[in-house]
């Protein structure tokens, strides 16, 4: 090895010791949440919804929350919890819907956990090299649409964590 | 004078215009909260109805509640709760039964907020020029008759406003 | 008998049926609570103050509740817990105060109600011929004020039932 | 001023009009929530420090939530509650933790509306023209730093809506 590959791989473990020290446990900081937040509150723009974004770490408790002007005074609640849930179930919204319908399997799950289990779309779980490093969940659009919000942000996890 | 002097004006106009309000920032005051739930109440009469009636201005909050003498003591919670969702979802609790029906979109939306999500009829959100001005929740008869009381309710809101 | 008798005869008997069949088993109905909550905002104008003013029957469920504008949005939970606990616990939340303040006989009881027992002055029970047929709950001036506006409220309860 | 000028600003103040009707009631929205968070958080890391700041709109509902990585667990709760207090009362949390402590006039009052009000310093109310247009929460240093870090915040509004 070259001296200068040697002093590479140093910084690099400086760096990997630093973000991980400086960051929540989950590797996934308010750096990354708020870039995140920011890319779906772009995409909502485009498509002309006000919506509530909230990202959680990967125990579930909220790293940030922003409210787009106009939201739905609902929604705050339901985006925080979204992220909450997906990270407690290890699975989206969308596929805990039909889970906790009337005869799925999970019926009356959202009595459960003090009203903080959401039932319906719009919370991925995000993933980084296969493990939940934190929960994204949207609220604002009709089901379709902060379902397809939570599954764009999540699919930026990648991107967002090799460009930093 | 300068674009910028132009625009440092027009701000200071519209903060001029907001502030000189004295009543709630929704523009629909305690005087007009009054006068809308005794119409109501007296459209109940007419119905054999003993009805509870909340109004709630445009962030949700109680501006005034009455209890017709022996309404349900349930109906409280219910009508504050109804002048509550109609704001925080932006529409009737009418329309929002069928979304959060099983099998709905939002089905589950009545425990992501603390319990005060109220999915059947009897709330219908107060507008004025398009904007939501605040909340009309009635409960105490059926789920028709509750309906059909918040959107007789609602429709009296440019009345209200234009003879104060 | 003369026509005076008869006529007062005549009157008791309506006041009594009214209070029997059109009013909560309290005697103090809607009717009354709103005569009452005027009275006491027109005294808290004359104050210079923004106040909830909430009425509860002999059972401390609200009866009727008014935020003027500009009061605290945190003063509408207080109001209503305050006509809640001059019921539900017979005395003046001013009397409470002293009673649940650390070192007093009483000290902890806000804990134990859900949060319902307020122990700060501002509530007295409405009383009628040595009964509690009623609360009233004064927030949005100091504690002295609301004091000073739910002792001077229910002073007038005699007035108005004797009026009606 | 010639007709154009005129029509100019008038155009100017419909443009303004408008946009302030994208933002919350309080004409404190996204936007400025965001900058003013950053703000503090950047104070924060100077004095060492890893909070969660909360600013929420005139009506005491959350716009913007962050948690600096590493913040205590327990600081966003207090944050948001903060946040709530001090639109909810229209005063700081350090000043209400005067009149909330054994002996003062509100003392039993962080027991009244559902745990949402906090009664130590970190909180202060964001003020535009002297009214309240939001309020802020910090949390995460002690109460002395707390304080100090709201109070820094609240002093930005000005700045913040001028450059805006």
């Amino acid at each position: 090895m070259t001296e200068e590959r040697i002093a590479r791989i140093a910084d690099a473990v400086v760096r990997a010791i630093r973000s991980s020290s400086d960051k929540k446990t989950s590797g996934f900081g308010l750096n990354e949440a708020r870039i995140l937040i920011r890319k779906v509150e772009d995409k909502a723009k485009t498509m002309g919804l006000n919506v509530v974004v909230a990202v959680s770490d990967s125990s579930g408790r909220p790293i940030a929350v922003e409210c787009m002007d106009d939201a739905y005074i609902a929604s705050y609640d339901v985006a925080v919890n979204k992220a909450f849930t997906v990270v407690a179930l290890k699975m989206s919204t969308k596929k805990l819907s039909a889970l906790a319908a009337p005869g799925g399997s999970l019926y009356g799950i959202q009595h459960t956990n003090d009203g903080k289990i959401v039932i319906f779309g719009g919370g991925d779980p995000l993933l980084y090299n296969g493990k939940i490093i934190g929960g994204l969940g949207v609220s604002g659009g009709s089901e379709e649409q902060d379902t397809a919000l939570s599954a764009y942000g999540a699919g930026l996890v990648d991107d967002i964590l090799k460009n930093l």
